[in-house]
């Protein structure tokens, strides 16, 4: 898919995992010039980030930025505070993984940008199925975040109209990975695991490795992902 | 007024200048527990990050953490883009120094540390008054993030409710200035210049500036601002 220059402007949501990548495909697939970014958040790992640069350049991304967030050291998560350990089976509730804020904060960081580009448009990758019970992953959380996009800028009061995309809340792991195989998505150079190591290789053991493997079966195709030791 | 240890936990978003300040002020004259954050978002200048740790000291805050947002070059503002010139005379509509979805974005974040830390209350010293038309000072801003607060934690999903506490969003900046020297605020401490010198001395010309020197003026008091060249 090559980069097209035309098209309205998009801000896509790119973590370098399965679900982000195939938002991006279908935003394009839409015809919308996006420009993606992505999140240094002082996560376990660099290699969604070099994965989130492969999949924005390999989909025809307008471009791609990074921004980075410094949480001044509050930890609180499995995802940025080392002494808090993965889990690898199965835990009830909203896990600890789950980031406080975090799609507040990321999506707030894109409204800005949006606001910048002239962009109206944001799509990003939640999913309220097969997913890890995170509550901003939830179509009422978007609706909100809508609303507020709304009040929260200068376009939103000069009547301009943010919306955020979210193409796959409905749809199961198996769904997204068909929708995505059928636009070309390479999905061997996606990173969906936690715990990834530094070649980008994937742990096969937390709950997110497990809703991916699961996707792929349930799919009826070859698993692509680069599993670790 | 000493630290106390005590007291409900909040999280008390600090800028340095005279409005979080006195919002510092109100929250521990409540009994809170103050916990205040600063936030290095590609800002003009530093001296505005030492105000508010001279502030949070002596107005009793239990912490003070700074965190960092990397916009990514995105620009955009006339407070992060040093391209843009700071005005020195009032200008129609919204101005340049509007930086897209700030406060959406610093709201965010001091969710997620709230979240951490057990609190349900964040305090902004955000004014719908004597201010430069920003649309994320207004109460149905405020409102409008409240309901996602509830939406995005679990926290929300756990039946807690989040408050967004803003005691002077319909004080003018006069009202503000008597009600912050009843509590023994040094507005000397504070800088709320857009373009302050490296030793914190305000520029007397800026938007921010006007408001604040009208407001000393308006509240009959001598005004502390250290003014530079």
């Amino acid at each position: 898919m090559a980069a097209s220059p035309g098209g309205r402007p998009a801000v896509v949501l790119l973590s370098g995992g399965l679900d982000s990548a195939t938002t991006l495909a279908l935003a394009r697939a839409e015809g919308y010039r996006c420009h993606c970014v992505s999140f240094g958040y002082g996560q376990r790992h660099a290699a969604e980030l070099d994965a989130a640069r492969r999949v924005a350049a390999a989909l025809g991304a307008a471009e791609h930025r990074v921004m980075g967030i410094d949480w001044g050291g509050i930890g609180g998560s499995a995802l940025t505070d080392s002494s808090i350990a993965v889990p690898e089976s199965p835990t009830e509730g909203i896990p600890v993984t789950y980031v406080p804020a975090r799609n507040t904060v990321f999506l707030a960081l894109a409204l800005g940008w949006a606001e910048v580009l002239g962009a109206r448009d944001l799509f990003i990758g939640v999913n309220a199925v097969d997913y890890s019970g995170y509550p901003d992953c939830r179509p009422e959380f978007i609706e909100a975040f809508e609303r507020l996009a709304n009040l929260a800028t200068k376009a939103g009061v000069e009547g301009e109209r943010f919306r955020v995309h979210v193409p796959l809340i409905h749809e199961t792991k198996a769904g997204i990975i068909r929708r995505g195989l059928a636009l070309g998505v390479d999905y061997g150079m996606t990173v969906s695991c936690y715990q990834a190591d530094a070649q980008g290789r994937a742990c096969g053991r937390c709950d997110s490795c497990r809703l991916r493997r699961a996707g792929f079966e349930a799919a009826g195709v070859t698993d692509p992902t680069r599993y670790g030791a």
